[in-house]
């Protein structure tokens, strides 16, 4: 396994790692990646399953915040009027948004023979970065059975981080981009929860990268003219405090602060999301009870995974840029690693 | 008493109201007007007291649909962030919102010598329309014991309507306006929860109401060039369903289908705000515990609310203009009553 | 043809129609169908295209409003974010989005060799209803040559309206629903401008119609239980008045305001949507100039084009359902036209 | 004059500051203060002018982004709806706010005789923060003739940063807190233009605080028990670029980044606003035409007045903390200066 961040002294914050420093860190929650480099194509699906069973019929509490809406992603308008995620969350690139659906919509089908007779339809929750820069996308080769998968191959423990899954193409401050995950414990009533963070990193200038120890590393390549920037990132956090969807909202858009201070500003040209989901209190699709029972937070104590959102974002983003090797990809485009910088 | 809609056969939707067809069917919800009618000013305050306690203490759970943002209102960005009511609710007009400021302030700080010391400060709720018509609301005539003799005005039972309080000054379609209320009772879980509301309104063009019998009520004296709206509505709906602030904001929502269906557009110079709180589910400013319980509503129940919304909103508000009688105000200005023209 | 709204004397506010009372009146503007009825199928999809050019390189202002967000619709966030549309727009089924995505994805790739290569990617705007009650959803019928088909069958002229394309398989309050357009005339520094709407009507509650005259018909099978809603709603709305994004979004407010004049609360299973574009003030990709002129509408004059499209918006629907003829549809699910009620 | 954050060699990102680096580098902008320093009292008001002339008269376009909204500004409500700002920017603390309608409504009324006769009434722009660490918030100290001395003592020219205005009495990451200014220019089509900040800086908890090279400040006071934070930031940006509103929205939001990069994550208690406006396409009240010409930014252009937002923010808070003195104030309270520190 390749150095992470706090191998090299990079440490984002103050609050503790959970034990693995990863979103599955949070009980439950599995990750799955498939991964596709061949010919001019870097690219993949990445997986985040909230719990091991029917999402559909066991809905997550969820919020989103658009840090930026310059993406194409699928699912977020009702996520954020319902305040649930009934679907497992795919990563996938720009152009895999509707292999993404085709496999999420297929699955619960499947699983689920009262939708589309006794019962609604679903919501699919596909989000995307573009890795064109590395991968040929005009191919659209991403398909429903590589999303499926992804989805197969989630799996709780360690995360492999970096040039895989979803982020196998992808980019970051003229750096190779990837996969990363970090978490943090908070405590809180006696209890310890933990607040796990999951990013597809593709995004920022080149040049504007700030380390924690205030450090700025500009890739070997770097242009002194800086083009547009066309990436994106994904956030997805994971959390077993229980929440409402209001403040997961409100959770959700820390994570843009752990974007700021990598240094970026988030840019006109990058869809910049981010979703928060609590396993705890899900909500049964077939529930009878009018009323239901849930424990919320005190909202005086926001503050506490505020500051685990924003940490773990930070720490995640560098996590996925140290596990990328350097990478040559489409028209032999070029994205050297951080960790050969450090 | 003067005679209300039901009373003319006029019924909004198909929900039963609650004994009072008033807010104050919400038990603990009380109203108390301040009107002033003197010279060339026809103005007031109406206070809305969502339960007998100190609500900065005991806070209530809230959301708000800004319907149209044409207005001064004071007090809902922080009620949309944190989902939550920590005064009373003063209606007022555009140029009392700081008396209505103030008074909400001073009784507060009166009550609870811990702000600005040991705690922070106090979010003051103060809603408005323009009386100007009426009114001459240059004289800016509301003060801090203005606002302060509606908030001591307030009790439960029958809510007075029309052209008191804050109501005093108001137009609708060309008509008098004023303050209206109404409720409805929905059943869940084999028990009965109410939603009442109270308008001030002050809002819609001359020639586009529509009453529920399909009639549209023109006033003698409108010109056939319609000047453009400058008026207003306020909604607070109250309710003692338990829910989120998520659902109360949706909840809030649907008060504006209720103005849509009496001939309103939501103008551009119309501020039309609808605030929704719920009695259940208080919460404690000084509450030491991190994780606290809550009952909400199972979401698949929630268009019995959405109903009751709209139907209590559009009944409010023809029993605001009913009950107001023709006006002669500022300049001589006038607005003929709908009740003569029925 | 069939009749219309007008034929029957139902007249849905005060401003002129354009000649052909359509979203065709605004000039430039095309629809097309492509309608799938075999077996247990009753579906479709229907494309409006806002201008003849490449709408990737000559990109329309535009802005949403999410009225009630439980649906799957496509490529609103970054509507929502740039305040333009790029791809023509498509309408169709719950399970069509990916598809959808797919046709609107290849078409703008194959004219655009710079995407994914010296440009960026392309949002695709992918709308829908669930038309599962008359259609057998789950089967997945539509695919991306049907999407194709209705892109290429788009002209401008009169429009077919009813249980066509996407309107082939939808209800409303009970009765059959469909596509439906109608338009209006506003005039402004002299010259005459359109506001031209077309939906998709699948919403409504047996019972809550509502029509102008204040008739309220009930479908003669309507059972006393209502069932839950599971409709939806999607308005677009097309103007050659030159407007910025955010007048756009005001616009498409008060489409809302027309489905609650019909009797509507936007229940909480319905997916209600209204876009609105300007086909003035054209964006160009590849637009070289720094600082761009743009014509906007003076905000104090706003109130017209609010009132054409709420009015638009009534009318579009009624036309919708009047023009669909009885359907017996999967499983023998029956849904009577409201022309046969009339 | 106190040395400012490039003095200490803390430069923030890499746009070229104006002559001034302040607010005031955008042609037009003024900036005045009224301090109050007695007994328990450190407190005032700033007022930012966008303009020499009557705003109520000329609007200017503005936009707004809530980073996080527990707190009790007024006006941001109609800003958000219309895109503009008609009175000139108050600056205060938590309970002055009253006053600063006060104030702004009264000279409003006072210039303009039509307001309440023959057009509508005016939206007055009062932001604020909760000094009461430092001052006697309680006594309610400030009076509308201070809000007036502030609008009287507006200039052009260098501003006066730290504990001045409305910045007497704030804290920042448990160093002393104040107004301070920057500004960056940018070059589009040929032309010089600049975005222009004023901070009034109250937020941070102690020992989060970051400098632009990577130390770390701790105030030698701070108790290792982290309070909950009740502080605030209110950020102004000026520009003269040309733009929408929803681009000046867009702008507005990137001002969180800055706070971000010092370390900061939006804290619960804290009511963190950024005001963005354009001196630029200004909008008359009177205005008789109804179709507008407008000159609006490229959007592909706008990542350089994103990135001028962020760096400006961020030194603008450094220039706020460098240039407020130790101070001592309500009951011994006690903040130490970053100077110092440094």
């Amino acid at each position: 396994m390749s150095k992470r961040a706090r191998d090299y002294s990079l440490v984002c914050g103050s609050l503790p790692p959970g034990p693995l420093n990863a979103i599955t860190d949070v009980a439950g929650v599995t990750v799955g990646h498939c991964t596709i480099r061949e010919a001019d194509i870097r690219t993949g699906f990445t997986a985040v399953l909230p719990h091991p069973g029917d999402v559909f019929r066991e809905k997550v509490r969820a919020g989103v915040e658009v840090i930026n809406g310059f993406g194409k992603s699928a699912g977020l308008m009702q996520l954020a009027e319902l305040g649930q995620i009934e679907t497992p969350i795919l990563l996938g690139n720009t152009f895999s948004v509707a292999a993404g659906i085709e496999a999420l919509v297929g699955r619960t089908l499947a699983n689920n023979p009262e939708i589309g007779r006794s019962t609604g339809t679903v919501n699919s929750l596909v989000l995307e970065c573009n890795d064109g820069f590395l991968s040929d996308i005009r191919a659209r080769r991403l398909t429903v059975a590589d999303a499926e998968a992804a989805l197969d191959a989630a799996s709780g423990g360690s995360v492999e981080e970096g040039a895989v899954g979803a982020g196998t193409g992808m980019s970051g401050f003229g750096f190779k981009g990837g996969i990363g995950t970090a978490s943090r414990l908070i405590a809180l009533d006696g209890r310890s929860f933990t607040v796990g963070v999951l990013v597809q990193a593709n995004f920022g200038n080149a040049g504007d990268l700030v380390l924690p120890d205030g450090r700025r590393p500009v890739p070997p390549a770097a242009s002194p003219v800086q083009p547009p920037e066309r990436g994106s990132v994904i956030i997805i956090l994971a959390t077993d405090l229980p929440l409402e969807s209001r403040q997961l909202t409100r959770i959700a858009r820390r994570c843009g602060a752990g974007l700021a201070r990598l240094g970026a500003f988030w840019g006109n040209g990058s869809g910049d999301i981010a979703i928060a989901f609590s396993t705890a209190g899900r909500i049964g699709h077939f529930d009878e009870a009018d009323l239901v029972p849930l424990t919320v937070l005190n909202e005086n104590r926001i503050d506490l995974p505020f500051r685990a959102a924003a940490e773990a974002t930070q720490e995640a983003v560098l996590n996925a840029m140290l596990a990328a090797p350097e990478t040559i990809g489409r028209d032999g485009n070029r994205r050297p690693s951080l960790a050969d910088w450090l």
